[in-house]
């Protein structure tokens, strides 16, 4: 089976600073995230272009992690960088600086291999370059895509026509209410998927995430961390862990298995924010995500009234 | 089986301004909205005092369903008012106004029936008042309370005093923050825990909410609606939801139970912010819960492995 999941998005050097430290020139960028966070279910095809100056241990780093390197060109120039900080709302970003660099000329043409995967993910880039990428595909069994509040400032028309070619939609909380103008999450979620997308995945940060499909919306908390170190790059592996699952099964029209998939990527996340970087998540196999999967379903579990009769144990000491 | 809850707290009349419309000197108060919801669940004894002025057929809501408003005495003066306004934020209210009244001179005295309650909240009131309620208990099985800014910054030695002999602390998250001094939820809960509380509840609003027991965290997201008319109250009926279910099954020590009552304190107070004042909560029978409970399941429980083995219905049409 073909379970190629195929990502064209950003590969950056970040310097990021939050209330637990910094980061400088780190690797970064949304296809990076979501690559380190899909490569532990399916095969990864990473489409990206980086400068000359991209630093070989983190084209290896990838490599070494079995992502597909072959679409990571390099072309003449710097690579892409963006600055940010966080304040005690690891919500929102406060970007300080972004340089396109190499990433503004950006024009992916896709190899024969690419063309076919059965899934595809258009991370965050512009909309007219997301819809570019979707016409060389073949006949992609799931296409998903990303964005940002920049794009949909200034060209929400090319991103209204991208949503009606997309089976699932990923946003942020302020970014689907200011797209759709409605003042909450469902509301909001609810214009969209009129649009045309079947799945809407409405991300909140650190008060978790929800999803519609049809008409019915399923909730989910956060997994609970004491403490957050960088929140860069948690929407990315959020997409990479809900791709990744329903890659690894096949499925992509069940509703079950999609809530499976929120679960996966608020796992992949949590792992995401407790290190800065893409160092929590480069580290982790699928052992380790699956024994954070049970944990989130236990935390987040209410017993069936039957499941009550069994032993019980003491709780409260 | 005695499965009484004894609860202390206000009856007021609310003036509440919200971005959904207004009430003006509707039946509010935290005792109020918590003996709504727990009344669903099991026998409830109301402790309170109201003014002269206090409208006869509010008394009469109360008992006509069940509530034991024996311990609701009237006072000469007027009853305890309060008016605030929500903006977009639901979470917070923007205090308006605050007259005591009668309140100012609440000096509880239990009746011996009030005294055997095998559950009691303690509501939020003066803490010193709240220990002096305490006080006057046989041996509760299952001791739970509340309380809000105004009195950690004013009482916090009496409330931590408080603390060391409540089983069942509910807060808010900024409540927890402050009481604790710390950054998150998370840490907060973990210092208030070092207190005494075996549980701690801290309620996110429209966020959800997330129980500690023991060490162990556990989360819960809103049931999504598409629109809050009135928050007011939502914290109460969450409690009342909760301590009412446990006290159905009398069943204080187990976190299974303690999970199902969550959701169920979930349940209620998604029922409250859907109109104004008490009018959504008064009408409310245990099927309804019982349907919105398990409809909330559903929406937030992640499928076993095995489950996605029964046969698939498409669910993306």
């Amino acid at each position: 089976m073909n379970n190629a999941i195929l990502v064209v998005g950003s590969v950056a050097l970040d310097t990021v600073k939050t209330t637990a430290g910094s980061a400088q020139d780190a690797l970064g960028g949304s296809a990076t995230y979501f690559s380190l966070a899909a490569r532990l279910f399916a095969p990864v095809q990473l489409v990206a272009v980086v400068g000359e100056d991209f630093p070989a241990r983190h084209r290896a780093l990838l490599c070494d992690r079995g992502v597909d390197c072959s679409g990571l060109k390099t072309a003449k120039g710097k690579t892409f960088r963006w600055s940010g900080r966080y304040g005690r709302d690891a919500n929102t970003a406060e970007t300080l600086a972004t340089h396109l660099n190499v990433f503004k000329d950006f024009r992916p043409k896709l190899d024969d291999a690419h063309r076919r995967a059965p899934v595809v993910f258009l991370a965050n880039i512009d909309p007219e370059l997301q819809s570019e990428v979707l016409a060389q595909m073949q006949s992609p069994a799931l296409v998903a895509c990303d964005t940002m509040n920049f794009w949909i400032d200034s060209k929400p028309g090319a991103l209204k026509e991208l949503l009606g070619k997309v089976d699932i939609f990923f946003c942020n909380e302020d970014e689907a209410e200011k797209l759709a103008d409605r003042p909450n999450p469902l509301q909001a979620a609810e214009v969209i998927a009129s649009w045309g997308p079947k799945v809407v995945v409405v991300k909140k940060g650190e008060h978790g995430a929800l999803m519609r499909i049809g008409s019915r919306f399923y909730i989910f908390p956060p997994f609970p961390l004491p403490e957050i170190k960088d929140p860069t790059g948690a929407g990315d592996t959020f997409a990479g862990g809900f791709l990744g699952y329903l890659a690894s099964c096949g499925v992509y029209d069940d509703a079950d298995h999609m809530k499976r998939a929120m679960a996966y990527g608020t796992v992949m996340a949590s792992y995401t924010v407790e290190d800065f970087s893409t160092k929590s998540v480069e580290g982790l196999d699928r052992d380790r995500v699956d024994e954070r999967f049970h944990d989130l379903a236990d935390r987040m579990s209410i017993p069936r009234a039957d499941e009550l009769l069994k032993a019980r144990k003491p709780a409260l000491t």
